[in-house]
């Protein structure tokens, strides 16, 4: 019975609840998401792991003044449910609906947009440095995880706040994980600190047991002071936190309500910056999600009672991907996988059990990924670094400076590339054809099918220098057979079908969206060529130039922002040909693509079969 | 007199000289390097700083398997001249010459470029990981600063390499410094190691003291093992490196040969990573250095008896900024200014004595900077971050994800953006029109002069939207005269000569060539329309298709590369307007353009006054 959270009415009602009220509200919060998120699916886990913090901080904390920023982001459902958008988790992640993350246009208490990982800590020393300036009295608090710690710029943020002695208050909710197993060296250094939470009883017995020490003279006793010293530093968890200058309160039970109020009480009156210690468990409160926390990370519609996930059985681009370095592992015993934390997601699992030595999760570490790739590339392996197209985004100074400059043998996997759906503006993958196509260097692919996907991987690994395959979230999605090309040439794309005046030349999944526009137009008598732009750098400039000399008229069309694009690419090639064309360049507009289903998005931006028909008649 | 050098035959020999011949040597590569820099201008001081370093590498390494990666590469001067460049210093950093940075083509020991920092961790370890795998058996080292240790990627690099350890030699070269005074909480925390050096002979004196406790019970023995080690964690610097996993070597003189050289061959026998903590002094042996490494870290010409540089006297872009930063900064109080250790390349250095409290050293770390300002700017503070157009691109993501999202009224001030010359391929900020102007709701514009640089400025901080101003390296170099624009409205270019049927549309920089063009044209009796594209994006539509509509062709000039930049984003808008026009699109071709003057390299990629004057002459 849903007592509490059924009468709920805001924020200022929590620091009313008694001790004993505040766990019921976790338990049924617990039960509301859990219900919820079985219907549409989406960030359970590290929201069930963060109720009991939620809960004490909005205790603590005044949010109509303090600012509370959650890094990432996917795990403030239980901070959405509380602010007042109870009766939106129906539309979770659903076009028009809630979205996934914090947003401020959602509710006042999203201070700070987030999605992407590690930008919490500086966005608060920012608002904590603003505060101190305007001479104004409130809070600041970022809630980080410890997978989101390794990202380089939250160390870069930590070091700069442990300089300032600005007030602010970093709880780091250490679940050990970050969606999958944590890694890296600050992480064995957490668990060094977690196996030894006894640290206080120690302190205090042994600086009894050198007060029982008798007769000791001056310099002893200069000694004993050292030794108390060096005593404080051993038994004192988090030492190198107070060595960069940032107050260490450790480690608390984040699932103990009353302790975790009291220590956030404690640490607002601390003066410059504090970390909180949290241990909490991800999945907390759902016996399924607790025992396979990374399945119910980001997970789709699942069944409550058994935590059986309905399966969606089609062969993902991620699948075939991870599929094919299996296969190619075999082949080449210099082949390596990387993963930024992302093993599960980019489907690098069984290669990773297949080959153990040769998987590389450097935790969520972009950038450092791409360049040790480099360094790999450069001493004589073959580099597959898989990666979201939206994550590989903090990475594009090592892929211009490390990779492109040296012309390095590194493939960049770009899984999750044009629009991802659910997850939103954050996380769609509809930048990169713009901001990889102007490095020099980088030849870009793109493939049609999962078929294809496989085949480019294998050309890619025979190449002498750097490449990305970007392809899409999702698989295939056939409504129109196409037979996979297996035979690449640099620069050379796939002509499908060539007839009339009109080419329309797609990449990716628009190809399929091409082709069956290509039906609709005959029906309506109009015949036009379907081009296969596999190769979206070099684009097949002979190519461009023959259609151009037959008089056609082109219509690109990609699963990317227009602005620097495929079709731009294109165009800056056919205007030096002097020759009279009109050239159509679908894509998104110069604006962030909202959360939704990607067929909802491919219609309202007129990339699906009936908008690309359309646009074509426009030029008929 | 230059004995050794001046007989100097290759790398091979410095392992049969003496200790004492190699001091000498030490002696003679300063000479060296002074004099030659203050002919070429170059990175002076960090070279000096390392040239013990560099030969007890060369002593220990054997760089004909062995790997030897120098972080950022400006300190690699001593090892450029050791491995066989001795005669290229007189073409240092000039077109066709020497480069500044390790560079692969000139020398099979330059293994890995470097230019951006804190990149040669990540390098390394992927290149440790190859050897391993490969059953190979050689050593790879990496020598970065103290500076760059600060940088995300390195830190996260760390955090790998404490985790896998792979055998890995890091040299940490702790100067205290970036290009000026390094800041934050690592740095503090390497700043208490270096205070306390008498470690090994306190950490003796406190065991025996402990030993010297009479009638010990068994409890008191298990306490005081514990406090031993206690004292161990107390006295042993560096332990959070020994936290997550790597190996601690220090403190280390790093201008004593012998003891380095003692150090580094015991590193060689440590598996796993190391680091070796070596003290150096930026400048060393030049008094004028020492004193000001800031000054000599990248200097021009000078005069070697007095050290005085030889003064360009001209007012720089950066000067430009800096002045006005100074006045915005007494109008408005809650304007502040961001670096990333570059407050005195950037201009800030008057603003930094000015409002100490509103000036913000972040260290290297551009994402953090960038993260950080769209937190103030959210928080009701006009933030400016003043950056280099090249290290910008490590802040591709937080400018899309954390700044334009949210619309964050942040300023980038891009500064040495378009040619920056002698500092080469890694260094030419070639790139940012291309990978700012697909990001949503960010305003991109360009000042055609330091007065109007002043004026964009002031008119800024008004806006209620991201902007980045980018400007060019070095000052004006008026050859015609030019008013300063100082009213702007959102989009609107500004027509500084209409006639004719052709209009050259210029960008920062490239009005003045194109003035220049259209003077020279005007004498072969060709009348020209020139147009300040003083905003990038959103570019004038309305003025565009009333020149489309006039019948004008165009010629667009930017100081960028073609693909995706103004040109192009030009060029896509004019294809929307369905009319007969033709377009010349000039600017850089995709390639990574080279170390050189300017001027040279405008020449080159026909971007001068004649370069601009031929291109529309294919038009006529």
């Amino acid at each position: 019975m849903l007592n509490i959270l059924e009468n709920y009415k805001g924020i200022h009602e929590i620091k009313h609840m008694s001790l004993k009220q505040q766990k019921q509200l976790a338990g049924e919060i617990r039960e509301f998401l859990i219900e919820k998120v079985s219907k549409t699916g989406g960030h359970l886990a590290s929201s069930l792991g963060v109720v009991e913090l939620t809960l004490s901080l909005f205790n603590v904390l005044d949010l109509d003044k303090d600012k509370l920023i959650w890094d990432v982001g996917h795990q403030a459902y239980v901070h959405k449910l509380l602010t007042g958008r109870k009766e939106k988790f129906d539309t979770l992640r659903q076009f028009g609906g809630m979205s996934g993350f914090p947003k401020s246009s959602e509710s006042i208490y999203d201070f700070f947009e987030t999605g992407h990982s590690s930008t919490s800590l500086s966005a608060a020393l920012g608002m904590a440095i603003a505060r101190d300036l305007k001479k104004e009295k409130y809070e600041v608090a970022a809630v980080i995880g410890d997978g989101a710690l390794t990202g380089g710029m939250a160390l870069e943020a930590l070091n700069d706040a442990g300089y300032r002695k600005t007030k602010l208050i970093i709880v780091l909710n250490d679940n050990q994980m970050s969606i999958g197993k944590n890694v890296g060296g600050v992480s064995k250094y957490l668990n060094k600190i977690r196996i030894d939470p006894k640290y206080n009883k120690f302190k205090l017995e042994v600086e009894n047991t050198l007060k029982r020490i008798p007769n000791i003279g001056k310099g002893m006793a200069k000694y004993l002071e050292k030794v108390k010293n060096g005593i404080k530093q051993m038994v004192v968890p988090g030492m190198f936190f107070e060595d960069i200058g940032i107050k260490y309160l450790g480690l608390i039970d984040g699932h103990n309500l009353k302790e975790l109020t009291e220590v956030l009480s404690k640490a607002k009156n601390i003066e410059g910056p504090v970390i909180i210690h949290v241990i909490t468990k991800k999945g907390k409160g759902y016996e399924f999600a607790e025992k396979n926390p990374g399945k119910f990370h980001g997970v789709g519609p699942f069944d409550c009672g058994s935590g059986e996930v309905y399966s969606n059985s089609c062969v993902t681009y991620s699948k075939a991907f991870g599929d094919e370095m299996v296969q190619l592992g075999k082949h080449y015993n210099n082949l390596v996988a990387i993963t930024a934390a992302m093993r599960d997601g980019t489907g690098l699992n069984e290669f990773s059990k297949v080959f153990p030595n040769r998987f590389f999760d450097v935790g969520i570490a972009e950038q450092h990924a791409v360049t040790m790739a480099a360094g790999m590339a450069k001493s004589g392996l073959k580099p597959v670094f898989a990666v979201y197209s939206t994550f590989l985004q903090r990475a594009y100074d090592q892929i211009l400076h490390d990779v492109c400059l040296q012309k390095l043998p590194v493939i960049l996997a770009v899984d999750r590339a044009g629009i991802v759906g659910q997850d939103g503006e954050t996380h769609q993958g509809v930048f990169d054809l713009s901001f990889l196509t102007h490095m020099p260097n980088i030849v870009v692919v793109s493939p049609k099918s999962t078929a294809e996907l496989k085949n480019m991987l294998r050309w890619s690994v025979e190449q002498k220098y750097p490449i990305a395959i970007r392809y899409p979230r999702g698989g295939d999605n056939m409504k129109v057979t196409m037979e996979a090309l297996n035979d690449f040439t640099l620069g050379k794309w796939e002509i499908l079908h060539k007839e009339g005046n009109i080419a329309l030349i797609a990449q990716g999944k628009m190809v399929q969206h091409a082709l069956l526009a290509g039906q609709k137009l005959k029906e309506l008598g109009i015949n036009v060529t379907v081009i296969n732009a596999c190769f979206i750098k070099p684009i097949d400039e002979e190519l461009i130039k023959v259609l151009v000399q037959e008089g056609f008229n082109i219509v690109t069309i990609e699963d990317n922002v227009v602005r620097g694009g495929l079709g731009s690419y294109i165009l800056e090639y056919i205007n030096t040909l002097n020759k009279n064309v009109k050239v159509i360049n679908l894509g998104f507009r110069d604006e962030f693509i909202p959360h939704g289903k990607p067929d909802l998005l491919y219609k309202l931006y007129g990339l699906d079969v009936e908008g690309i028909v359309k646009s074509v008649l426009k030029i008929v």
